[in-house]
């Protein structure tokens, strides 16, 4: 089909055309964020910024109700806390913003400021990359006894990490995020925590987000620095990468030694705790974008929309001005009255002295859940026209007013369950059994040898692996490729659900595998 | 009264003996903060983190119902943006943490880590003490024109400042904060969005914290640093030293120009707009405990209260262990099925295995509002015993089940009411018009000359002043106090009400004045 053959979309270029691009567009668009002049870092926009409330407070209730509490911690670590674990330290101290100085003075006549050389910190601070080492501080002071544990707390923060190559909300200097900490007095329990933790990810990603995910162990190579196990939840963007959505790790007692976090037990000899530490990011608000976005702009699932339903009036004259306005008021009225799960519905009312197609687009590329245009005649008629964003923008139609009133929780319901379900066809369309090498290469290569094009590739391939990090090495260096987690759970009902755990051979060296694992090229 | 016929204390000292160290030790006995291993910054735990959870939603929703939407802006400021206005840093570089390198690196062989010379940054970045300059260079993209304003901002965030001396909650290096920034067209508007924000915050401090303030302009040496016009809200201690609890600040066009915050009006011309910013911060929590908390710990107003209720049982035997936690779950769902406010009832059962009078203590120290104990004999009573954290720890009487939950909401409303009534109380006893200045004085030298003792001298005096910078200093040298607003308002029905616009003699220099302004000592 030629271009100018192509149907009109409101984002240029189309997902097609440039994976990459198109995410920026989409973000640009929704008006969600945009660079900042800091390098690196990002603002959030009141959209953007929207979608993360509700994605926190979701979340937020779901680590209440598994006894966690919020608390909250410096954001500066003294250099000397970040060496206590070897791996960690090894980990972030390459890519941390140092604070060197307390204040700024003078350079002298028309100088400007620089950094008072009277004022150099005696130890350089660290702004928090994760909070591991001063949490860990807190808790051995916390902690004496077996009475004193579980202790279960969460952390809501921004957190710094000097990144190169950054991208609004996948990878940003400064990101928001929680941060959860937990200390036990066995193993058994901790990993039950890091198990627990992964599930409420998965389930606040598929109920919520409508975002499909796998869950599993990651591989060694893949582990947070200085954990003993990290599970992840990774899902599947429509350019066919993984995106890791949230890590839960069982740290073993390597912190909980670091710092000094001892108790003594039931009876009365004294050990070490054993601590979990599990997070997710501003990245999820990346990972909707991607999973629901289309060629028109942004979808959000309704359960983390900012508006549910948006209302704005279409008329020539003022004559019928009033009366349009009077219904608007009152149906919005009504609709805020009504609750999708805990939630109110949120109704945006728009009067911007706008024409109506560019109101229109402009709440598409947002990605309202449900739109609705109200005109004299719909007066006259006790109507409302109704679109939905899960369907074509031209797809309108007329409905009564109490209809409309009467459905709208339900058509929201409707949209959420469809996103999913779409979500899911398009994960499962491009996840497949490989195990011949050549057909795995082949998979992981794109179509098109143009590098300026962008790199529609394979997918998910479910392969075996001996278990040997250096063909995972070999893969990785080759075609971009890892192993995005040991499945465990995510692939019910799948056409290859009874294949995960068959005995192969590597997809690398032949050797002998018990099971296969997910390959993906990965944000 | 000799030391040991003073009735029992839960804090030691009391506010009489130490107010300050009072204040550390509730803060301690209360588990709401605690000094971190960061010079200056502090740990918020569980209890004190709910109750600033609940000042923010609260605060959150009284912002959006006045149309602000939420954003996120980084928390690093690169040094020529915060160069841009001259006053403003003037006022924040003097206290800053300063950036300067983005890795650490080995020292060489057993050195540990050093900032990496090989990594300094171009331009040293601040972490934000505030952020009107890096919000000001948004803002400069997102105004276009006269329909892309009022602009209307907040942000939730922590901020960094390097202070000195630093106390948990009234004054430490970091803090969490809200700012809000806003965008006008017009001064006029400016000023009263300054206004609406100042009466939020009034409003918020009288119906959540059951905290009474004052509110009126600064004078002009108590200004923000770029701002045209401070407006604050100003609560008194138990100390007697007045908190300075929110500030608004009207900015003109000061931070616009630096900014290049510029719009196209309706006529075509081209104007910088006219801003305004606002925050309050974790000191809120500082005020609260300081305006309630007694000598047996903190009391938490019921609408911000973590818990409202909590429920402990009393047994000897295990024999009747079942039937009384029975009794309390059944007792906790009743209650939580109620509401205070938007919000649900909190309630708290508290199983541990501690001795009886510990619990109590505990949760009086806490500050709950009301406390159930339930035995078998209540159990077969149908009946709890009911003690309240506004009277005496001593004081506990037994109601019937049925009418403890009738009544329980209307108990809880009668204790925020109460907290209010005797804190204004305690205010206007404390407060009084003083014309001379021997007076003035004298009502500010603490009676006792010794310097280790408690400085508690006599409150909020009403005094003229000339308007000369002069006459402030003279005061603010001498005795360490300072004009803490100019009251337009939070005097009503005091005696002296009619008094404040009284014309008469500067208490320093006797020159006219038409008004008295607010002298006090100040956190």
């Amino acid at each position: 089909m030629a271009k100018n053959d192509a149907p009109k979309t409101a984002i240029s270029p189309t997902r097609q055309e440039d994976y990459a691009e198109w995410y920026q567009q989409v973000v640009r668009a929704a008006d969600l964020a945009e660079n900042s002049p800091v390098r690196g870092c990002m603002v959030i926009k009141p959209w953007g910024y929207a979608i993360w409330e509700n994605i926190q407070r979701e979340l937020d209730a779901m680590f209440k109700a598994t006894g966690h509490r919020n608390a909250y911690f410096p954001l500066l670590i003294p250099k000397s806390f970040l060496e206590k674990e070897a791996e960690h330290v090894e980990g972030f101290a390459k890519e941390c913003a140092v604070v060197t100085h307390h204040r700024l003075v003078a350079a002298g006549p028309g100088g400007g400021l620089i950094p008072d050389p009277k004022a150099v910190l005696e130890e350089p601070l660290i702004i928090r990359p994760t909070s591991e080492t001063i949490i860990g501080a807190a808790f051995a002071s916390w902690v004496q006894s077996y009475r004193d544990l579980p202790l279960l707390i969460n952390q809501w923060s921004n957190v710094v990490r000097w990144e190169l190559r950054t991208r609004l909300f996948l990878r940003t200097t400064e990101f928001l995020w929680q941060e959860g900490h937990t200390a036990h007095a066995t193993a058994d329990e901790a990993r039950a925590e890091t198990r627990q933790m992964l599930e409420v990810y998965a389930t606040f990603a598929e109920r919520f987000m409508a975002m499909p995910v796998l869950r599993g162990p990651k591989t060694a190579s893949e582990r947070f620095p200085g954990a003993v196990d990290t599970f992840a939840i990774e899902a599947m963007m429509q350019d066919r990468k993984a995106l890791q959505a949230g890590t839960s790790h069982f740290l073993g007692q390597n912190f909980a030694r670091a710092s000094g976090i001892k108790f003594q037990t039931r009876e009365e000899t004294e050990e070490f705790a054993w601590t979990t530490s599990w997070g997710t990011s501003t990245r999820l608000v990346g990972g909707l974008i991607m999973t629901h976005g289309d060629d028109d702009g942004l979808i959000v699932p309704p359960r983390l929309a900012p508006a549910h339903v948006v209302i704005w009036p279409v008329f020539r004259g003022d004559e019928t001005r009033g009366q349009v306005l009077a219904y608007i008021d009152a149906l919005g009225s009504e609709l805020r009255a009504q609750r999708l799960g805990d939630r109110p519905l949120e109704v945006e009312i728009d009067k911007r002295d706008l024409r109506g197609g560019d109101k229109q687009w402009d709440w598409v590329k947002k990605g309202v859940p449900i739109r609705l245009e109200v005109g004299p005649r719909d007066v006259d008629a006790g109507a409302v026209m109704v679109a939905r964003r899960d369907r074509s923008p031209r797809d309108k139609a007329s409905m009564t007013r109490a209809e409309f009133v009467g459905r709208a929780v339900e058509i929201l319901e409707e949209i959420q369950r469809g996103l999913l379900a779409r979500a899911l066809a398009y994960r499962n369309e491009h996840t497949r059994p490989i195990d011949a090498r050549d057909e795995f290469e082949a998979f992981f290569t794109p179509k098109s040898k143009n590098e300026e094009k962008p790199e529609i590739h394979g997918g998910f391939a479910l392969s075996h692996w001996c278990g040997e990090a250096l063909c995972e090495a070999t893969v990785k260096d080759a075609l971009k490729v890892t192993i995005r987690c040991i499945p465990e759970g995510g692939f019910e009902g799948a056409p290859w659900e009874g294949r995960i755990a068959e005995p192969g051979a590597c997809v690398v060296c032949r050797k002998p595998s018990q099971r296969r694992v997910v390959f993906a090229k990965a944000y």
